[in-house]
C-alpha cells in the first residue's frame, strides 16, 4: 500500500479540479447519432488528446470515416509490467425531448440533493464521459505522485458507441499491433447498488434494424381511398404485433437458437441480490414484467433475449387531425441477444418474418443499425480476483459478479479480434437516467471511481 | 334560356379575372388544423366578405371560438323565389411533407399540361377554395348581367372543415332562422370522370380518435430495462393489429351495427361505372383492395365502414438509432361510417376495445377529433332531377348519381338541425391530390363549374 496511499490522497485533494476538467468535456455536444453534431464530436476528441498530453501520454486523434478515435500510450515502470488497454467513449445520446430536462443537458452542474448526496447533472455524466474520466484522473494522480504509471497503459476512446460503432472494427483490424494488450479495462457499466461495486461477466448482444413499409406512391385521402388502399401503418402494426406471442416469447422462427437456460446456481445467486419486479419496475412507474412469463426480472434483463421497438412513425403526427393514408411507415427495432445467438442469423430471420407479412402490392426496405453477439466472460480468472478485491477495499460492501442487459460490442471485438478478455468495471447507478432526460452521475461515483481505478492499477502491478 | 345565355357568355369573357380573384384567396395560408395559421384563416374570411360585398351580398364575418364563419345574403327576384343556402369552406389541409411539392403550395399557378389541358396548382385549388369560388363567380355574373339573382341566396363559408368543424353545430343552432333555406347546395365533391358530372347521394360519416398509450414514467434504456419494462409501441401495435381480422373486417364488438347490405340494383349500377381494383388502385401504385374481402372497390369506399390509421409516433424517430424504450406512443385513428352507424357508439366501442388491451400498469388517453354519421339522400326529389338535367346540358356526358367515401358532416347537420336536404355537386377529379402534396384543380372544372352553377340556379328558378 505504500505506493497507493499518496495517490488516493492526491485524488481526494484534487477532486474539484477533476470536476472542472470533466465539465469542460461535458459541455461539448458530442451527439454521434446526429450528423449536425459532427464538429462537436471532433472537438471532444481534440479535448481528450490535449488533456492526455498534459499527463504525459503519447496521445493522438485518429480520423475514421465517421467520428475520430483517440489513442494514447504510456509506458509502464519496466518491460515486465502488465499492459492494459482502457476503453471508453466520448460520444453521447441525443437529448430529445429537450423540454423534459430540468437543466440544460450541456451545462453540467453539481446538484446537492441533501443528506450529503451530490450528483453531477447533464448528458454524458454517466454514459460515458464521467466514467472514462475516472480512469484518466487515476492515471493523472499516479503520474503526479510517482512520476510513472504502475502498468503500461494504452487508451482507446471512440466517438461512435451510441451509433453502432461503424468505424470500430476496421480501426481495430488496422491497428491490431498497436492496441493489443494483456487485457482490456472497460468502464461503461454500473454498480450493483450505491454501496456495492460490481464486475460484469455477461453482456447481451444487439441487432438493430430499421424497417420502412411502403404502400401507395403518395399520401392518400382516407375518405376517398379508405377501405380500398393498403395502409402501411396497419401493415407495420401487424408485423410488430406478430413478433411476440401471448406469453411474451418472440415468435420469429429460429430466434431462440443458441439460447441456453441459465444454470440454477447462477439463478440462485441472482435471487440473493433481492431484485424483484416491484423493486426494479416500481421506481419507473410499472409493476408487471413484460417479457417471457415465469422468469425473474434479473433473468429477463440479463439472460434472455428480447425484441424491442425503439421508434415508430408514419402518417400525420402533428397537432390536430389529418384524414390521410400515408405512403409509408417505419419502425426502429432492436433485439438483445444472449449466449450463442448469431446476430446475422437473427437479422435474416427477422427480415424473412417481415417480408412474409407484406402484401404483394406493397414493399419493405431494411436498414441495418449495428449488430454484435452476446459475451460471457470467465468467472475464475486471476484478473477478476484482483479487481474484485481492490473494489471491495474501496467500497462499503464487497464487489459482486453480475450480468448486464445492455450491449458493449467492443468487448466481443476485443475478444474476437485482439484475443483479449475484458474487465468490466463501472460506477453508474440504475437511476442515472442514461439515454433519457436528466441524466446524472453520483459525485460519489466520480470520486470513488477514480480511487477504485487507482487501487485496481496498483493491484494489477503486483 | 333567354336569361341564361348572356350569363354563360359573361362567365366565358371573365375567366381570367375570376382566376385572379381565386389566386388572391389561394395565396392565404388558411390551414385550420395548425394554430400557427390562425391569423391566415381570419384573413381568408375577411377576403371573402370583401369580395362578396362587391357583388352586392350583405356579407359579414362572424366570430366563433375557433376560426370565423362568413355569412352573406342576397334577395331573390321576388318573395316567391326559392331560397338556397350554399356551403363551402375556406380552410385547407396542412402541406407537409413540403419537400414533395413541385411548386410552392401557396403560390398558385396555371400549368399547361399540353393537349389543351390546363390545371390550377396549389393547396386549396380543389379542396375547397376553387370549388366555392365557382358558385361565387356564377352569382357575380348573373348579378352583373341581370342586376339580380334568379333565386334567393344565403352563403355560409366555414374555416374549420379540415379540423372537424368544432364551431359549426353551435353556430347553426344559434343562427337557425337566418340560415334555414329550402335546401342546401354544397360544393365540396367531385365529378365521376372529366366528362361526366356527378351528384352525390351518399356520404360516409367519420369518427376521429387519437390514442396515447403510456407505460413507464420516463424513456428507458432498452438494454437495461428491455425484457422487463412494458413498451408502449408494442402495446399500441397490438391494439392496432387487433382491429382488423384476416379478411379485412373490423373486429370491434358492435362495429357493424346499423350497417346495411347495399341493394343489388345499386351495386349493379355502380358496376356499370366500370371502376375496377386495377383502374382505381393502379394509378397510385397498388393492386389489391385492402378492405373486406369479396367486395368491389366502389362498395368498399362508398358503402362499407372502415378503420384507418392516419398517423403513429413513438420513441426515437430521428436519424440513426437510439436504444430507447419510450414512455409513450400515440396513434391517430379514424373510422368511416355508413348507413345508420352511430358515431358515439362507435367511439365508445373503440375505447372499450383499446382499454381491454392495455396492461394493468400502463394507461391510455383518448382525444376526440370530430364525429358525424353517414348521410343517405333521396334518389327521387325534383331538385335532384333539375340539377341532373342542368349538369347534363353543360358537360359532354349526362350526370350520374354516386356515393362518396369521404365525410361532409355539414350535410348531416343541415338535415338534422335545419331540416334541409343538400344537393352535392362538385367538380373535383380523382387525381386532384387533395390532402396530398401537389394538389391541383382542372381549369376546365373551374370554368365549367361556374357555368354549371349558372345553369342550376337558372333551373331552380323555374
Amino acid at each position: 500500500m505504500s505506493e497507493l496511499a499518496p495517490v488516493l490522497d492526491a485524488l481526494d485533494s484534487n477532486l474539484d479540479k477533476s470536476l472542472e476538467r470533466l465539465f469542460d468535456l461535458l459541455r461539448i455536444k458530442s451527439i454521434s447519432t446526429d450528423p449536425a453534431f459532427k464538429p462537436d464530436c471532433r472537438k471532444a476528441a481534440e479535448w481528450l488528446v490535449a488533456d492526455l498530453k498534459t499527463i504525459g501520454f503519447d496521445a493522438s486523434l485518429r480520423d475514421t470515416p465517421g467520428h475520430p478515435m483517440v489513442v494514447a500510450h504510456h509506458d509502464g515502470p519496466d518491460a515486465s509490467a502488465p499492459h492494459v488497454l482502457f476503453y471508453g467513449h466520448y460520444d453521447v445520446q441525443p437529448v430529445d425531448p429537450l423540454e423534459l430536462w430540468e437543466n440544460d443537458p450541456f451545462a453540467p452542474a453539481v446538484k446537492d440533493l441533501g443528506n450529503g448526496r451530490k450528483v453531477l447533472t447533464g448528458r454524458g455524466t454517466s454514459d460515458d464521459k464521467g466514467q472514462l474520466m475516472t480512469f484518466v484522473e487515476a492515471c493523472r494522480a499516479y503520474k503526479a505522485v510517482h512520476g510513472k504509471l504502475p502498468v503500461r497503459v494504452t487508451l482507446l476512446f471512440e466517438g461512435e458507441e451510441e451509433s453502432g460503432s461503424p468505424s470500430l472494427k476496421p480501426f481495430l483490424e488496422a491497428h491490431k499491433d498497436e492496441l493489443k494488450a494483456d487485457f482490456a479495462l472497460v468502464c461503461d457499466t454500473g454498480m450493483w447498488d450505491p454501496q456495492t461495486p460490481a464486475i460484469s461477466v455477461g453482456l447481451r448482444g444487439l441487432v438493430g434494424e430499421e424497417i420502412v413499409v411502403k404502400a401507395a406512391d403518395r399520401d392518400l385521402h382516407s375518405g376517398f381511398f379508405g377501405g380500398a388502399a393498403a395502409n402501411p401503418i396497419r401493415i407495420l402494426a401487424r408485423v410488430l404485433a406478430d413478433i411476440h406471442d401471448e406469453n411474451g416469447r418472440v415468435t420469429i422462427p429460429g430466434f431462440y437458437e443458441g439460447v441456453e437456460e441459465t444454470p440454477t446456481q447462477i439463478l440462485q445467486m441472482w435471487e440473493g441480490l433481492g431484485r424483484t419486479a416491484e423493486s426494479f419496475l416500481g421506481p419507473i412507474g410499472l409493476s408487471e414484467p413484460s417479457g417471457e412469463k415465469g422468469r425473474s426480472v434479473l433473468e429477463l434483463t440479463w439472460a434472455r433475449p428480447t425484441a424491442e421497438f425503439n421508434g415508430i412513425t408514419g402518417g400525420y403526427t402533428g397537432e390536430g387531425f389529418k384524414t390521410v393514408i400515408a405512403a409509408q411507415a417505419s419502425a426502429k427495432v432492436s433485439f438483445r441477444l444472449v449466449h450463442k445467438q448469431d446476430p446475422a442469423k437473427i437479422r435474416e430471420a427477422f427480415r424473412a418474418f417481415v417480408r412474409e407479412r407484406i402484401p404483394a402490392d406493397c414493399s419493405v426496405e431494411f436498414h441495418e443499425h449495428g449488430g454484435s453477439p452476446a459475451i460471457q466472460l470467465s468467472y475464475d480468472s486471476p484478473l477478476l480476483a484482483k479487481a474484485k478485491d481492490a473494489l471491495s477495499d474501496e467500497w462499503p460492501k464487497p464487489a459482486v459478479l453480475i450480468a448486464m442487459g445492455g450491449s458493449i460490442p467492443i468487448v466481443g471485438d476485443f475478444q474476437n479480434m485482439l484475443g483479449m478478455e475484458s474487465l468490466l468495471v463501472g460506477f453508474g447507478l440504475e437511476d442515472d437516467r442514461i439515454h433519457s432526460p436528466n441524466e446524472k452521475y453520483e459525485l460519489n461515483s466520480f470520486h470513488k471511481g477514480q480511487r477504485s481505478w487507482a487501487r485496481i492499477l496498483d493491484a494489477l502491478a503486483k
